[in-house]
């Protein structure tokens, strides 16, 4: 099957909620796109001479710190944010934001394919967790094993 | 413009390689596509109890952990990974899915539309870090201000 | 003052427990100690080339990554984890301990003499946060600025 | 014995300089000392209420990436930081601490006794580790079991 993620799509929309009605991330850009905008981004500035694996790990790690930085100090925090202010979820977005185009561009000078290795993950995560046996149970799936 | 991220699209090839010779992703599954399978994946298995936010953040600091445990003992890693055998790289390929896969979900439980907020943020940058005043240099952008 | 820990002393016990009564670290070992101790480890397996600054660094994210995962799952978490069996405690004993141990092994290869480095950030903080100010809020210290 | 991490002692100087000149940290304070001082800065704030173990963890998480922003654009780094300014020795120094501070209250609100801890974990270590096995390679150590 040349898209295999649509094999999902049936499944989708168990929790209640018609799936018009449920929150969704636009289409688009793609993971591709932003590899192809950070590319360029630092093509153009002769940036890739610093861009070298461990430094956008490294990168990367600052800025997961970051949106830690955002959650540190609230306890539990529940679905949708519910008691944040507009101006903190921009803030969260571009913290977020910055750790997927690090996230992007690692995966790049690595050469993994991005898109096409969480397609690979997933179905790892699909045999290790069967839907059957974990129901509602948080256990590490090596307990599950028999 | 209704594909802002197509503008960037002329400037691309500068480093000397044809473009179709350049390392790309696949187009596939896009960012909302992963959203997807993973609000499937844990639909079916009853964990949305589990994934609130910060569960979802410390989830990802321990993926962005072992992404760091692969890459502690090597010194510099060349662009490519040259010294890496197949196995490595299939692991790294792996953490490194983990890593976008609880990104997504993360964004998800937040209701921040991932892709349009990397855009945002990609225009930020770039007003930030004008091509014309850094050229290879990787100073922090407050020393660029005047 | 040759020891200028020495004066938080007498301010201690505010929270209702005689001080007799609260939980205390062991005195030793200093982190002097653990600093010799771990030199000592690593000169022994030759392993100095390849404890640099950065895979140190790398490694101890490797290990907060490791703490991290055993928060992930459990939502709020109480002081003196009640609800932990002693095998999840010795583990987080055992997690915390490899943070410290790289920490300690990261600060000497870059000269830094972490014990005497707390006490200035200590006062920088006891500046930045004047307890009269701050009295239970957790705002960054920029909002207190005037 | 009473002080086991004396026993190290007699195997120091290895890597061919006189004990006298080698690089140590100062004795005070010890980690007992920072937990009380840090407790008793806490307690005067009334921060208490903030400081419960996953907002300490993820306080601590934001400061490891605080630290990597400082190492991310510089490409390997030697032992002793030759390159660096007095400026960004002492911007390091802090953002250790911050770590070490918050690393600190996190064992402690977990009534983790982190020294005795860290002995525990170093004899397991050299369990782990046999130096007459690993000498000189950075292989994982269940590469080495039998």
């Amino acid at each position: 099957m040349s898209e295999p993620w649509r094999e999902f799509h049936a499944s989708a929309g168990q929790n209640g909620l018609p799936e018009s009605q449920r929150f969704a991330f636009s289409a688009q850009p793609t993971i591709e796109d932003i590899r192809r905008m950070q590319a360029e981004f630092t093509d153009e500035r002769d940036w890739n001479q610093f861009h070298q694996p461990r430094n956008l790990l490294l990168a990367m790690v600052g800025e997961v710190g970051e949106v830690s930085e955002l959650f540190q100090w609230r306890g539990d925090v529940a679905e949708g944010l519910p008691d944040w202010t507009e101006a903190e979820r921009e803030h969260l977005a571009q913290e977020l934001s910055d750790v997927l185009i690090y996230l992007v561009e690692l995966a790049e000078k690595c050469r993994v394919d991005l898109p096409q290795a969480v397609l690979r993950k997933m179905a790892l995560n699909r045999q290790k967790y069967p839907a059957s046996r974990v129901q509602g149970s948080a256990k590490k799936y090596t307990e599950y094993e028999d």
